[in-house]
Formats: C-alpha cells, sequence, structure tokens
C-alpha cells in the first residue's frame, strides 16, 4: 500500500468512526427522548376541578378569536380527532363552532403527547394552549374556516366515554342525506344529553328562547301584566276530559289542561291585560307530529271596549313583532337549522291577514273541497288552506276568524249577526294551528245558559262562573303552543324537535 | 158691599185664580218632567257587549286625565257611592287608580238619572261621560287628588251583584287598624276575583312580574339561555319523599319537585349558561307563613371554568341588578303596597356580602346558640342570624357559602379544603331562605359513590348519572322560590300574599 494509499484508508476510517459516533449519540438521544418525554408538563388528564384554586387564566372563545390573538387558552370539546404519523388534527367544539387544531412530533411536542392526544375520547371536554394562525387553505370542514391553532398543552378535564350511543357528526346531518348514517329520533330523545350538542339544536333551543322573549317583551309593552296560574286544580276543567289525574294528600286533583280560567279570574280581578307562559298538561293519547301531552302555553287574555277584533289585532301584531324579531335577531341561528332541515323562510304580512271562517269554506269548496258551512276544518283541510293562502296572499301566516258556533267551547261568545257563528278565531302557520281564542263571555247568566247548553255540569264550574258576578269587562284572549310555534317558524316536520325533554303518551324520559 | 169693595174682592179673586193658574202650571211641569225623564237617553244599562260595533269612542284612564281635557268617556268600576238628596257622588276606580265623580239633578240631569245611579251597585263596571275639572279641595279618599270628574251620561256596562262576599275597602285596608273592618286571608283567597282589586294586590302582582322580567333580562344580558323542563316525570328525584304522584295513561308518574336534572342535562348538552322559569311541586304537609305545594321556581346553573364562586358572583349580582330594577321602576308600586303593609325598605350591599357557614356559627354562638359546627341552621335561627347580619352589615341580603357536606343533597361537590363542608350555599333575604344551590358533581364515578354513600338507589338515577359520562363541564347553579323573594323584598308576612292562587295542604281552590 502506498502513503497515500494509507492515509485515505485511516481517513475513510475517522469518517466511518465519526459516523458511527453520531449515529450512536442520535440514537441515544431519540431513546433519552422517549424515556424522558420532553412534554411531559404540556399534556395529560386534569384532576378534578372541584374549585380548589382560582388562577388568573382566561379562556376564550373560539368564535371571538383574530389574527392579532397569539396564544391563548380555551376550553372545548374534542369533537373528532385525526392522527396521521406524527401528527394529530383535532376539531375543537364550542356550543356550535368548531375550529381546527394541530399538534405535530417536534423539539417542543413529544411523540408521548401526540400519542396521548390521539387517545382521547371524542365529546372529552379539554383544554388546550395554543398559537393561533391563518389557516394555510380555508378549513371546510369547520365553522371557523381562516383561524387555525397550534397546539402548545392539552389537558383532558372531563373525559367522554370511549363508545358513544350517537356520533354527534351523525345527528347534525341533514335528513335526506342516504348514503352516510344520520340518527332516529327515538335514539336522539333517548340520548338527549349528547343530541342537544348538534348545531341545529343549539340554535333551535336559542330560536325557542327567543319566540318565549320577543312574546313577553311585545306583551309587557303593550301593558300586560304577567301572571302565573296553578298547575294543580280541584276540578277537571272543560269537561273533563283527557285531564291527568294526581294524588293530592288524601285526595284527587287534576293537572290543568290550559290558565283559561285563571287568565279570566285575572281579568276579572281588574288586571285588564295579562299573559302567563307555563306548562299545560294533556292527557289525549294522540301520537302524531304535533301532539305532546306536556307543552309550554303562551297564554294572553285582555279586556276591549267595544269589540274584540281591538284584541285580534293586538295578538296579530304581537306575532309579527316576534317573527320579525327572530329574522332581525336569530339570522345565524335560523341559518344553522337550514342547513340541516332546509324549509323556505317564513313569510307574513304585516298588518296580519284575516280571513274569515266562510271566507275559508269558499276557497276549500271552490278547490274541490266538500265540507259543511258549519264543520270543522279538519288537519288536512287546515293545511290545504294553508297551501292556498300562500298561493293567494304570500304569506305563512294568517288567522281565520268566525268559527262556527257548533265547534268551540261552551265560553265562547256568539256572533250577534249570525248565532250560527262566533266570535272566534284560529291563528295559523304553514297551515298548521297555533294559536285558538275567542270573546268570552263575561256575563253569569248566559255563561250559566251556554254551560246547559253543552251538557256541563253547572255545579262543577260553579267558581268560574261566580268569577262574573262581580262586574265583569268583555275580554277575549288565546292560548300558543310554544312548541309548535317554533317548529312551523323552522319549518320542522315534528314538534318533538323544539321540545327539549318531550312528552307524548309513550315518552316519559328522559 | 160697596163697589170699592166689590173691585177689591174682584181683583183678589182674581190675583188668587192666577196664582192657583200658575201653581197648576207649576204642578203640571213638574209633572211633566217626571213622567218624560229629560235625561233619559243619558243613563241606563248597556245591552252585552257582544262586539256589535266599533264605535269611534276614545276611553281615557283617569290617571293621564289633565286640566286641558274637557269632556271625556271613561270606563271603570264604580268604587263607592253616596246620594245626598238631589246629589250623587261616586268614586270611580280604574285597577288602582280612583278619582271622584259627582252629578246632581239640574236642567240636564234629571231626578230620574240621580236616583239610578245611586242604585248600581258597587263593583259594577260603568261608562261615564264627564266633564274634568280641577277639584275644589283635595280629594283626600281618592289617588287623584286635584281633578274631580262632573258626569253627564251613565251606563252600566256589567252589574255586580248587590251582596259582596267582601268589601274593597275592607281588603284595602292596612292590618292592625283596630276599629274598622279588615278581611281575614280565607276569605280574599275564597273571592280572589274581588281581593286582587285591591291597591296593594295590584302593585303586589306588577312588582312579582318586575322580579321576573328582571330575573330573565339580567340572565339573558349575561348569556344564559332559557330552556322548559318537563313537569311530568317518571321517577321521583332526589330520594322520592314529598312526591305528587300522577296517573299517565296505564301507569304512574310523578311531578317534578324541582328542574335540577334538566338543567344540569342542559349543561351537559353545551347550553353553557341556562335558566328556567316555571311551577314545581312539592307534597310536604307544612303548614308555615312560607310553604306552598306548588309555587314557581326560578332556576338557574352554568358552567364554570376553574372556581364556582364564579358563578356565586353571576347569581349575586343578578339578585343585585333585580332588586335595583325594581327600586327604579317599581317605586310607586312598592309604596302602594307599603300603604297597606308597612315595612322598611329593603336593603342591599354591591357587590353582595358573602359569609361562611363557620362565621355564621360564631356569630350566632357570640350571641347565645347553641348549635354544632355542622348542624344546619334552623329556621328560627335562620331569622335571628338575619337580624344578626343586618345589625352589623346595613344589608338584607346575603349569601351563606360552604354549608356543612352533611345537610346538602348527594350531588353537592365536597370543599376540596375540608370535606365536612362543601361547595354550596344559600341566599337570604330579610332572614330567609329564597335561594338553595352549589357545585354540582359532575364526576359520574364521584357521583355514584356519594349516592351510595346516602343510601340512594343508584338504579333509579341511572339516567342522572349516564348524563356526565359523555363529558360533562363544571358547574354550579341554584334554585330561588319567586314568592318568597317577591315576599321577603316587599316585607310581606305570608307567601300566600304573593302566589295569585295559591296552593297549600289544604288549599286548592279556586
Amino acid at each position: 500500500m502506498s502513503k497515500k494509499g494509507l492515509k485515505k484508508q485511516q481517513k475513510e476510517a475517522e469518517k466511518l468512526a465519526k459516523k458511527q459516533q453520531r449515529q450512536a449519540e442520535v440514537a441515544e438521544q431519540t431513546q433519552a427522548s422517549e424515556q424522558e418525554d420532553y412534554s411531559k408538563h404540556c399534556y395529560g388528564n386534569l384532576p378534578l376541578i372541584q374549585s380548589t384554586e382560582k388562577p388568573d387564566r382566561q379562556l376564550r372563545k373560539a368564535k371571538d378569536l383574530t389574527e392579532a390573538d397569539t396564544k391563548v387558552w380555551l376550553r372545548g370539546r374534542l369533537h373528532t380527532s385525526r392522527s396521521k404519523g406524527k401528527q394529530c388534527f383535532l376539531v375543537l367544539r364550542q356550543q356550535q363552532h368548531t375550529i381546527q387544531a394541530l399538534l405535530s412530533v417536534s423539539p417542543t411536542i413529544s411523540k408521548q403527547m401526540v400519542k396521548f392526544t390521539a387517545s382521547i375520547t371524542k365529546e372529552s371536554i379539554i383544554d388546550v394552549e395554543a398559537v393561533v394562525s391563518q389557516a394555510a387553505m380555508k378549513v371546510e370542514s369547520c365553522s371557523i374556516q381562516h383561524l387555525e391553532l397550534f397546539i402548545e398543552q392539552i389537558w383532558v378535564v372531563s373525559a367522554a366515554v370511549p363508545r358513544l350511543p350517537l356520533q354527534i357528526e351523525d345527528a347534525s346531518r341533514p335528513a335526506g342525506d342516504d348514503d352516510l348514517a344520520t340518527v332516529n329520533q327515538d335514539t336522539r330523545l333517548d340520548n338527549r344529553v349528547l343530541d342537544l350538542r348538534t348545531p341545529a339544536n343549539q340554535a333551535i333551543y336559542r330560536i325557542e328562547a327567543g319566540v318565549c322573549r320577543l312574546f313577553r317583551d311585545t306583551l309587557t309593552g303593550k301593558g300586560f301584566v304577567e301572571i302565573h296560574t296553578p298547575k294543580i286544580i280541584s276540578a277537571a276543567s272543560e269537561g273533563g276530559a283527557n285531564v291527568f289525574e294526581v294524588t293530592y294528600f288524601k285526595r284527587s286533583a287534576y293537572m290543568a289542561q290550559s290558565p283559561q280560567l285563571y287568565k279570566q279570574m285575572a281579568i276579572c280581578g281588574d288586571f285588564d291585560r295579562v299573559f302567563t307562559v307555563g306548562a299545560v298538561f294533556r292527557a289525549e293519547d294522540s301520537n302524531t307530529h304535533r301532539h305532546l301531552t306536556e307543552f309550554v302555553g303562551l297564554d294572553l287574555e285582555m279586556t276591549f271596549n267595544y269589540h274584540y277584533h281591538e284584541v285580534l289585532e293586538v295578538i296579530g301584531d304581537m306575532f309579527v313583532q316576534v317573527f320579525k324579531g327572530l329574522q332581525a335577531q336569530l339570522a345565524s341561528e335560523i341559518e344553522t337549522v337550514c342547513k340541516q332541515f332546509p324549509s323556505k323562510p317564513f313569510r307574513f304580512l304585516e298588518p296580519t291577514l284575516i280571513l274569515t271562517f266562510p271566507e275559508a269554506v269558499s276557497m276549500l269548496r271552490e278547490n274541490g273541497i266538500e265540507m259543511g258551512e258549519e264543520d270543522d276544518l279538519s288537519t288536512p283541510n287546515e293545511k290545504f288552506l294553508g297551501a292556498l293562502v300562500k298561493a293567494k296572499y304570500d304569506t305563512d301566516y294568517y288567522i281565520l276568524d268566525k268559527f262556527p258556533m257548533a265547534v268551540r267551547p261552551f265560553y265562547t261568545m256568539a256572533d250577534p249577526n249570525n248565532p250560527k257563528y262566533s266570535n272566534s278565531y284560529d291563528m295559523f302557520m304553514r297551515g298548521e294551528e297555533i294559536l285558538s281564542g275567542a270573546q268570552r263571555i263575561h256575563n253569569p247568566e248566559l255563561l250559566m245558559e251556554r254551560a246547559k247548553h253543552h251538557e256541563i255540569d253547572v255545579e262543577k264550574i260553579a267558581s268560574y262562573i261566580d268569577a262574573f258576578k262581580y262586574g265583569a269587562p268583555p275580554h277575549a284572549g288565546g292560548g300558543i303552543g310554544l312548541e309548535r310555534v317554533t317548529m312551523l317558524f323552522l319549518g320542522l316536520d315534528n314538534v318533538r324537535k323544539t321540545s327539549m325533554f318531550p312528552r307524548d303518551p309513550k315518552r316519559l324520559t328522559p
């Protein structure tokens, strides 16, 4: 071997040795890092939050984040997660808002931390510290599409069990999307705590709260006083059918089917204009899309001077204010519901369209429906009439006035011009009844006469009749089903979609 | 007879004849007027108001009248009337407002009209046309003291029966005015339609509506969502005692004692902050001044980040906003109640005073009360503590934090620093409890353990425990009795004074 050859060999040997040393060092480092876990203070399960301390840490809402925010803490649910080698993509959810978050192995994020993150069960509540960043591309799968989070810390506040009875993604999917799983109504209701987390449900119950609030605020603005009426009553009102019986100490009592009597007593007690929001109970064995055994009644009653149309105008305008308020204040929630349950925007006229019952009968007859002058409207005819009215007047909401006397309760005032008809009205949304009301008889003798005519045991309603003996003003009112209003405003197909914990003949849980 | 004598005699005879003729004429006129009744178109009984016409007549509110008004129409109740020869003095009442009205025989007001007016029964509803006039002297007996009405027409809209079961004047009298008649509680409640017409009751229920409105508006402003929870439930919550049973089709069900479970489910369903206003039922055979079997619950529940004191502050501030709102917006109603039921103005601190249970025990012990560290507060001790707090801090409202674990429900979170105590609190007004609340256990395993410790059948509450299995945020809340808040704010002595139609073990009517 030449000197030159030797030197070369020596050099190569040195090179190899150095290379081997480097490899050994890297291997050692890697092994050390696997043992050591340099991120171990940045993830894990938090101890139970038992109000031990009050840290000075601000938890942010994803919907309020901007690019100007750098590093933030957020608490939310792990909506979905997907791990891919050294990376993990998460979607964090706060109510109806979702944002993408990611973490990948790096000098500050250990393999173990990524592995831990990938093992967090969906729906667990987590705290993350993250750097807010402009999304590289629009995040189609999230409600927040222009930002994403680079996670630096992740802690589990409350872990969900691994097997969920339903997937939020499935429960959030539009109906009719046949290729992908959806969740049926009973599974939803049986697992309402999960089902309520869908964006549509988050929106629906905010809209329902809006209906209530706008109902009350509008009426308060018109001089109404809120009252509360008893739900347990001593005698079954309005005849006695369809009423739940309750054991009241050593006797029997009943669950009120409506606050009717009590609203009228408040009127006779000089409250002039009253409303009440509360549970009403119907022991009807009706298993339909629009019947519940317990629902929320929005009831109102008011005196008038000369004509019950004074009341009709107040109620008509109240609904217009509710609809306007919903469309103005809850537009984004309405849009969210529409994404899962598509419907046409709710149309209404101002002032409210008022048709008479004979006009409705004519419209139906002109369109091939056979019905008598004094027949009540059947549910299909109501629906058909709604379609005819929509086509002719472009409104989803109208009032039908002057129902036949024969189909209304005994306390309804007759039409002075035609005793076959009455001073009573229903209101409709998308062809379904949402309010029933009337001028009430305020004269005790006439009330007695009408009760007898309806073959009602007048002894049982003596206290009702007595209420009118001490001077009673002319008055009218109505009762509204909250769940129906919300359902029909949103064009939903089932009242169980707008009752948070619905009750029907077959369902008493959760 | 002389010529002179004859002439004189003749003259006198003529005089007499003339006089007789004049007398006859006057008599004829008087008789004619009595028969004719020149005011007959100005008074009488109106036919039943059946919505026959829509006259263009404005009916005014007495409280809005000014001297600039000349002739007006008003509808109101005949509060009192007093006739005196050819005059009749009336007091006309519209809700809590009263105004004096008079009429006396004149060329436009017949004797018959005055007689008719004097015969109108008290509490009848009447329409009057009258000239508005500055009162000759301050009308002490009316709420409107500077104006009076000269009646030109008077019509009865709805007549009251002559014998009333109670007099509004008696029912309106301050308690303790021994010389004059007052009305006992049962007579009032049995005839609530009349009793509600007193100025104090008109004011009380407007104030109660204010409590509800301010509760809701304050919480809505703080991001709470209103929900509605079922009243009919399948299993008796919280143990099963004191619950009303109801027949639900072919099975048994129960009336909810509180919306507790449902509020918490809404929290687990991601609503973050919720409130609900509704009937709650307690089958307790308690016949006290502060217990009802059915009352209105104002309930709220919210998530927190680290410490339940975050919630305590929200609730504390909510009450401050309610009290401030009542004093600002309903000052005149509060004054009206005080006239009949005198009390000292309600005092409160901002921010709310928070004491701990051990502090309360010390205060009571220092003042001679013997009680153990972990004993619950008895009702007399609560009242006494309220007096001590009032004397020391000048507040009628405070929060008592950190109740002993032993006296709270199984779902209450223990104090992390001392397991004998809990993260729970009551709120008091004038020494009486009006809210009970706590941090709730949000971990299903711990909840199960605590239920077993309380010897609760965990199978019966399985669905409650399940609600926390899918990720549950730390949360706390409370339940408030509406009638108690109104009663204690006004310093009233009985919760039946703030329940429009109260229910107790002995009362189920009207």
